[in-house]
């Protein structure tokens, strides 16, 4: 089991994502969340997976000089991809809508970044995932962003929401990934570091 | 809302699946549950989404006669195809254990079907998704099907489970088919069917 690979360590949990939380607990590991808030900004000539790359490592940094030595720290980053350019979490409810509608009938890709820190070494890895909305009506998304908490969601949405189960027709990739974090490649990454 | 083309129906569901139940409450429809065990055996010739759709439309045929005017039925069926054969559930923990040790490392096919059934009409429709397993370790397997209640899965597997967080590197198509309801495609059939 994963948990086995890390039974040496005290794992930390940089992220106040309730569905990071929920798949880590599902992987059986034990962690405990620590969380400071950053800047995520980042160089305007990054793309897809080096801005997530990027944000996971800044993520880390306000812990790095505290890390102890069984100390084992998870940052992570999930950005949606569309039309060339990243879309983050909306700031209001009208962003939520533009974006819900830009997003609609469309194929975009998600990228999620791991970052795992230990005292002595850093491993970032990434991975996407292709998502492919139907057209959505505009009754649907006035209903699922009244309803729903979309100002905490990149892309304005929840793949494991009401709007998910009617919009998404089809994904190609990793399902956690869209979630925000890939498990099946944490776990490979955290048996090939031989911790 | 999907809700308010049902809204005047009584929609019945005959399913004993959680991850079915789950999925349309989450649909936010309102539905009873009704049961009635039938024989899941089918013609030896059919192939794919052909059993599917056989044995949703079989699954509907207990209810048939009594079905009133404004009572709408769900059957739904899903198997595993894997190496031109269908998998369906095991029989016991051993027969779990050599279905997750032939699908590990290999690509394999879910299909689902959904039968909806009125009094005068009947609607059945189809969906495929590909779902890639690493290469399992048999430590993974055991830990999994000791623990888990495998002997209800078409597989030995739920990818929403511990050894699909583990072991699913990616899928192509409906995550929620491989959970045994493709929720979009109800949706849209739905939608179409002019209630």
């Amino acid at each position: 089991m994963i948990s086995e690979y890390l039974k040496n360590y005290k794992v930390l949990l940089a992220s106040s994502s309730k569905r990071r939380h929920e798949l880590l607990k599902e992987l059986e590991i034990n962690f405990q969340i620590v969380f400071q808030k950053i800047e995520e900004s980042y160089p305007k000539n990054l793309i897809k997976s080096e801005i997530t790359d990027f944000l996971s490592k800044k993520k880390s940094f306000p812990f790095l000089n505290s890390l102890k030595k069984n100390e084992l720290l998870i940052t992570s980053d999930t950005i949606v991809w569309f039309n060339n350019k990243a879309i983050e979490k909306p700031k209001n409810i009208v962003e939520a809508k533009e974006m819900l509608n830009l997003l609609s009938g469309c194929m975009h890709q998600v990228f999620t970044s791991i970052c795992i820190s230990l005292k002595d070494q850093q491993k970032i890895v990434n991975q996407e995932t292709k998502v492919y909305f139907n057209i959505l009506k505009n009754e649907d998304i006035n209903y699922y962003i009244n309803k729903f908490d979309v100002l905490d969601r990149a892309g304005s949405y929840g793949i494991q929401d009401l709007i998910g189960h009617i919009g998404v027709c089809k994904i190609e990739g990793c399902y956690n990934n869209v979630l925000g974090f890939p498990t099946s490649l944490f776990c490979d990454t955290i048996e090939k570091m031989n911790l």
